[in-house]
């Protein structure tokens, strides 16, 4: 049995994690065999990656070192942990991939998403097989990235602005493909987007 | 007045870190603004991708990340360092740069030079303005590198069979690109070698 790659993706505070692990539980609790990983890391050698990029000040490294690294961390997480798993028919939920750097590194500034798609083409070229994007008003994702404990706190450095173009970013992609994406209205109990979401992949499961 | 960008090359053992050093102080001495660097490093967060690549397990990357993570090293140097010193009319003189990518990582296996070549055009797109590639034997540089104290001890990993492919991957790329790269005979004294490198950068200079 070929394996199953979902990932989740959204803008700040919209729930990507939470939402990741409540399907990670539910489809291992129905019996599947599921690999929960997150992005950027997911690998010992791509978690320490991470590390190099997040930590410091922000403006250690230029956006196209820092596309170039997040490639570098997707490709360890890749041969590593997703391509393996998926082989042994294993299900992947990941919490983010590909389509945050399109959006988080690539609309940063000019010219920038075209480096991030010709380095995904050239080292990664790999989609998931369905991408959950949360959709949110960016005011609530902000209210909840606030709130939340241990946040990382990247919200005021990209600023509302960026966010706004980010939410239309990703309807857009979900636009473009729409066999693979699937818009999640992240606004309601974590509990009530869980059961959508639970609800689709299950039938692509079973499907 | 522009800068010069200068790069010494060559298999393992042949003597650039020697050779670039010594015309280093060469060029200072007669007056030249000099700025001395080396790769993978030169910037701080180049070093610290060094550091990250270099440490631990050989088998610790893929080729194809370990070229990736290069990558990104060489584009925070040439940002941070390269760039912004040749701007300001310095001579640059560099301890290895994306020639030893090219024949180092890109001979490792099938298809690694193109990624190698892809990489370099899409983020990076610079070549030095003269490149000294020193000539030697194998067995000589091989010789040369286990004598060396600290050294990285990264021979044994290549194997000879590598290196005698490096050099001809060295020469070929000299025949390739006449007006960027002179062979020097590397099987000499230190100061006979340094003596015709300075000669003809000084000519490059002054011409
Ligand atoms: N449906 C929801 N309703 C209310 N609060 C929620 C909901 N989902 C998640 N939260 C809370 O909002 C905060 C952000 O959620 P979460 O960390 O899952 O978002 P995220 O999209 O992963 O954020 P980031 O972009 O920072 O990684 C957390 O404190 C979480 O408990
Ligand atoms: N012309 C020479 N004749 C004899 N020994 C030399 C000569 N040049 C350098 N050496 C010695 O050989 C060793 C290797 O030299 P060096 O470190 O400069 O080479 P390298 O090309 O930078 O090596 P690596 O590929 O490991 O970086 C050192 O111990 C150095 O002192
Ligand atoms: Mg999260
Ligand atoms: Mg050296």
């Amino acid at each position: 049995m070929a394996g199953l790659f979902l990932t989740f993706e959204g803008i700040d505070g919209s729930g990507k994690s939470t939402q990741a692990r409540m399907l990670a539980e539910r489809l291992d609790k129905d019996g599947f065999d599921v690999v929960a990983t997150r992005e950027p890391g997911g690998s010992p050698g791509a978690e320490e990656i991470r590390r190099l990029v997040l930590e410091g000040d922000p403006d250690r490294w230029s956006a196209e070192t820092e596309i170039l690294l997040f490639t570098a961390a997707r490709r360890d997480h890749l041969e590593r942990l997703i391509d393996p798993s998926l082989a042994a028919g294993r299900i992947v939920v990941c919490d983010r991939f590909a389509d945050s750097t399109r959006m988080y590194q690539g609309l940063r500034g000019p010219g920038l998403r075209q480096i991030v798609d010709d380095l995904h083409e050239l080292m990664i070229g790999r989609e998931p097989d369905l991408t959950f994007i949360i959709d949110m008003d960016p005011a609530t994702g902000h209210a909840r990235a606030k709130g939340r404990q241990g946040s990382e706190e990247r919200f005021e450095d990209f600023g509302t602005d960026l966010q706004a173009r980010m939410r239309t970013g990703f309807l857009e992609l979900a636009a473009a493909e729409p066999d693979r994406c699937v818009v999640v209205d992240g606004d309601r109990t974590p509990e009530a987007v869980a059961a959508d979401v639970a609800g689709i992949a299950l039938e692509r499961l079973r499907g």
